[in-house]
């Protein structure tokens, strides 16, 4: 059977993924991603009301012409987990094939969300369930498996395209955490298995492939966060924390936390309503009997209320940990909303600064306007959501595979990744393929 | 009562700490450091059977000359923990100093293991045991206090010498942990009480100064460890892991955590050997039941046994995570021990890297040396041993000081706790005295 | 004679200068600064029209109420040089003052232009211009002289008041320069021979203070720039160059390379069209053959114009060297012009990125846009205007001053130039005066 | 005509760079190089004795053993230039060729000392002295060519194999310099003459295919040079000054610098006196009166007699410029040396540290000892002899080759050199080929 895997995007960068496999007459898609700092460096960019094709000449999302080169039928769209980089671009693109979107159960979640924001396209695909360790036929001769992996967002599958010759794994994204603060640990049992098997391709996750040791478990960060509001049980006066909207096990944590010391969580901002909301639709496991605004003007009327009841009561969760500039925390720093800070207020920032000269920036003034307003900055209460080099090294030991193609970084981002695989024998050129957006490389060519 | 302060050494860097403060005739001294590095950019010096001027002139211990000009009677010298910098100068300068030398049983065990290795003088000073939260009479009128702190050596404590005028804290080193491995939190609510008492000065320990935000529990130190080993249940090879022999709790939690996975801890080095050993004689809640060897002979005898019966039961706990030249670790990288490392096998730095080109030029040299032979590296599985801008922040709420002395840092290093303490209106040059080593500050004057 | 300093502003920070001299009932005012990065913190301000109170309000000029604290009648107000840090706020506070501006040649015409935008006050100030070399008296028993010195924009002294207690010496801003592309070498002779008669205080600019080494002369900036235009002299595309405005020895240095390489030079932008018409208007030593284009409409119909005879004969000198969102560069960058670029057209940003993380994200974001256009990108063509370590070193052998007050800088900006005082034996806090803005220091009480 | 090119050292690395090119029955080898940090991680290594197979072993000369897959007769061995990672490994492989050694006059003279300096091996091949822009025949069909290019060692030459197929250009190593201070500028014209007649392959220099913008010429250097040294002149203590021993044209900037500002140059250290006596013996440019010389006893004699003469009228060029243990300048700075230095002496580091932490941890120690000495630092006065980005453009502009092979760093090193070569068109498994060390690249087949 032959086989082909187009390189359709986020292989010279970091956003806007899509991936397909052909495996004989069929074709699967993983991920249509949106790369946002695309649309971001220019000014005053609308996307949902915008086409594809410009979208593509911004860079913003995939370039999808290279499919008509597939000489085979897409029979599902498969996105992976719920960020952004991964399914942005489904409203922009989905439409153009008949196929079913296939997912887990929050993923979907947000994938129809995405779709109802969408002003342009009219995107009509079925949208599918799939749980973390089901399967599901793909043509005569295929089977789709999802397998259950850990990421900073819930409900993260591996999705493994078992073909004639092998299993194809699309591994974007994940890290190796055994003790994930919300669902399953990384399902190593089942890819040492598959390894046992035989692994035909394997596409990686190079995010962090020039960073050394171990990503550590979302119980670091747990940890961490504990550590640090645990610390302040004894401040009376506001304490602010903002994270990644999608990031729903960090958000349970600050919520459990905030209630261990004697405060009310409150979420407040359009994403981080958003995405709350999503989680508890899917029954998520965390806290829902929670207050939440998303509107500005409830927002703000929230914010009046906190301030008038005690700020010493409450513990806002909010939107604007990249320092972005419309975002609540930004503008609680420019004094523009009803929440005041007094000298020594905490701000926590439960999140890293996304390494691009642009977000230091934001996020410098965003942190510079809360100092001189008095807020203490605590920054950093984080882990990365995304496999370093002794990962990738456990996960080349796992899955043995025959090709490998290293994905999400460029060329400089991922070179430690060749290095990595480099100590199984691995070279570039033979067995490992790095490529560009548009490539299709062939892994079995008869 | 007058009141002065020499700050004989570690004021002008890190190491060598030296202070003395004259409440009225009476005179307590404060640590008598080494200032390691500043031995070790010299060839082949043997501190043992040097004479205490030499060390001087070479910057290696304070210059204490200055106590001539202190108008009173050294009545004890104080330690606060175990830690070179801090007691390293007491076999070159105690005997000077008709006074007993007071500290915690750990602390206290370590300077008779210093005083046991000198080889130059004789000193008499009588050992005297006290635990945190006790106190004792200096002169008719002084009171000295220890206040329970953590740190990243077990029974730290702060010393405090409450005087008619006011207390003096002298602050040196600690962070704020309410969660360490071994032992009691840091003891906020005396601190607090003595705040409403009034403190008429302060001395902080300003190692992180520029450093944001809070600096993390032992506790996440141990779940970032724990989650480092846990991952590696599965392997069936060699894994060394490294770290400060004085660091008591890290090692507990290296031995627990090698016993959880089902492996045999060792302990290997003469540092490693001579630090447990001391903490088992003070019944620290350490495991006790554990194989340590100090000398190289049985050291190479050990790991023989090992890889013998097979390095996939072991978790040697070795010496090197400065990557000193001739620590094991170090020799084990160069090949010279009967331990042998294979492609994948896993060596564990559970320490930072003190951030200084030498020791980084000697921890790559020694990581470099480790991978030639096939080891993977895991590091940085630490965290700090003392307070950063929030921790400042809060010991400068809890204490509210008349006056404050910087220590532990160079000028360019405590500027940012110059920052932090003009949060609360204190001013350079009115309040927070930067000072130099050799120099008498006047506290209260007549 | 009672002597006091007034260290008005830009003594924690770099920006803002202002500082006030009393010499008996003589006051003299040296600097009067913008801090722009106050400014462009907060959205859409525009300063013209803004009151005093306000702007003292955000930290963007000098909080001049200290001024009623200092006994004296203030006799002049002297800019040492045309930048915005030290000129910037003289429209907003000079009016308050019966006392006449005084300044060198340039200066006093780039004050006029300050003067001339202001849309709040009528200042109405004389305007007195005195040349480097030249002498004033001030009160019947001081004396102000201006020492010529070299920096990064033309016709920069140092004012030095001459007191029957010794010379008071205002050392902002400099570098030691003895090849200066124009006007004469920094006047080390003078200095040195004002160092044998006696210096009482030297304030000194320490914006380099943790910079080891020698700050290049403009002669090596020069000499790097002929390198890189000579190096294009084959290109036949488009070349386009930015620099700061007010620097008008680069602008001469990049005008005469351009007319080297066979292109003709226009000088596109408002900041660029006006300092170099200022700077023609004191017959500064430029070539003023030159086209030049100050507002929009002017400046596209010379791009179209350019576009149309063939971008290959030009050499567009624009505006935009920080990244600047609404200038020149930036905005050719996002294709808004009619310049168009190509791929392999050269953009050379002959200027250092000013360090901070918004300038830095700035300068990323404008450089990505170009970069996306096709250019490639020459930057760091350049050298500081300020004094490095060794400058500092030289001139404190030179001048000996009794007392030294470090300026221009926060703390751990200056921590370097203590360092490099102490070789010499002075001391923080005895004879080095580190301060704050509003602080007055007595530096002859009787 | 069937072409190969054998990768065979310095792919991986900088460094042991070792090229074989066949075309038809001949093969010409470009380079035989020494990783010298691969010997200095090892303890008292004595390279002059050791075997081959051994240095191999260490990764420390090109492990040749694929040269047996090349099916043809070795023709010529062609070293570029004189440096050790190009010439180092001659005395330990060229033994094993009958071929004749080609090189520039100073190059061919450096060989010469190297193979006198071998203790184990007896090389005996013909060395031939070709200038650049000669041509020499290999074999029927090819001929040799060397093009003149500047670097930081004088004689560099590009050699170019012109095959019946195309010319291969081995471009290691070069930076484009129009103003070298010694010798011709790189010959542009013959290579863009060579790029209109068709360039088949292009070995590129990667060392600093990350860094942006242009790499200056040595003019730049020189003028710094000028600039720090005339800034000296009045000062009447100790000067001495470090630079790389092999580069003869920074050696004559500082022998004509010293003598402009009235003093002696003396040039003291073994690799100093030899490189710079190898220059003389080929008639370079430089002068040549000069006192040197290279053994520790003469070396301290020299320095006596300087203390006594007055160190104000000497000007010491020493060894040390990476802070290596045993040279002179260290030496100096640990007070070795008759030398002695006073609080204010100036050193200059006329060169900068190689980036790598052994190297950064080697150059703080030797400056730190040189401080506590009272001596004051002058640093990085160097330009890198390496291509950076836009010289890579401009290369490719010229060339347009058929394909591309980056050398002289590892993966993430190049990195940028895909990108660069990215704006042709240029793609990577393509066009480019990412190589390692013992690979074979099959150019043309048939």
């Amino acid at each position: 059977m032959e086989i082909e895997i187009a390189t359709v995007g986020g292989y010279e960068e970091v956003g806007r993924q899509m991936t397909a496999v052909r495996a004989g007459d069929d074709v699967v898609i993983f991920d249509m991603g949106l790369n946002l700092s695309q649309v971001l460096i220019h000014d005053d960019v609308e996307t949902e009301n915008m086409h594809s094709l410009d979208l593509i000449d911004m860079g913003a999302i995939p370039d999808d012409r290279v499919m008509s080169e597939l000489d085979g039928e897409v029979k599902a769209i498969v996105p992976t987990h719920g960020h952004l980089d991964h399914i942005g671009a489904i409203p922009k693109l989905a439409h153009r094939y008949d196929a079913p979107i296939i997912g887990t159960p929050f993923t979907i979640e947000l994938v129809r969300d995405q779709i109802a924001d969408e002003g342009k396209f009219d995107v009509q695909n079925e949208l599918v369930v799939m749980d973390a360790g089901e399967t599901m036929d793909i043509g005569p001769e295929c089977e789709l498996e999802f397998v259950n992996v850990t990421h900073s967002i819930i409900d993260a599958i591996n999705p493994v395209l078992h073909t004639p010759e092998g299993a194809i794994i699309y591994g974007l994204d994940k890290r190796m955490d055994h003790t994930p603060v919300i669902g399953d640990p990384i399902d190593m049992d089942r890819f040492r298995e598959i390894g046992r098997e035989g692994v035909l391709c394997y596409i990686e996750d190079c995010t962090n492939a020039n960073k050394k040791g171990r990503n550590p478990s979302e119980a670091v960060a747990r940890e961490k966060l504990r550590d640090v509001m645990y610390s302040m049980e004894d401040y009376d006066g506001g304490i602010v924390a903002t994270t990644f909207a999608s990031h729903v096990a960090r958000v349970k944590s600050l919520i459990e936390f905030s209630r261990d010391i004697g405060r009310k969580p409150v979420l407040l901002g359009r994403s981080l309503e958003g995405y709350s909301s999503s989680a508890a639709r899917v029954d998520a496991p965390i806290p829902t009997d929670i207050e939440m605004h998303g509107y500005r003007r409830s927002i703000n009327s929230a914010l009046s209320r906190i301030m008038e009841e005690g700020k010493e009561n409450y513990f806002p969760i909010v939107t604007g940990h990249q320092g972005e500039h419309r975002a609540l925390l930004t503008r609680i720093g420019r004094g523009e909303t009803p929440f005041e800070l007094d000298d020594g207020d905490k701000v926590l920032f439960s999140a890293g600064v996304i390494p691009e000269p642009t977000n230091e920036g934001n996020r410098y003034r965003s942190e510079t306007l809360l100092k001189m307003q008095g807020a203490r900055i605590y920054d950093e209460i984080h882990v990365s959501g995304h496999l370093c080099q002794e990962g990738h090294y456990q996960m080349l030991e796992a899955l043995q595979p025959e090709q490998i193609i290293p994905a999400h970084q460029n060329l400089k981002g991922l070179s430690g990744y060749i290095e990595t695989a480099g100590s199984f024998g691995y070279e570039l050129g033979r067995d490992i393929h790095t490529t560009r957006n548009g490539n299709i490389i062939s892994i079995v060519d008869e």
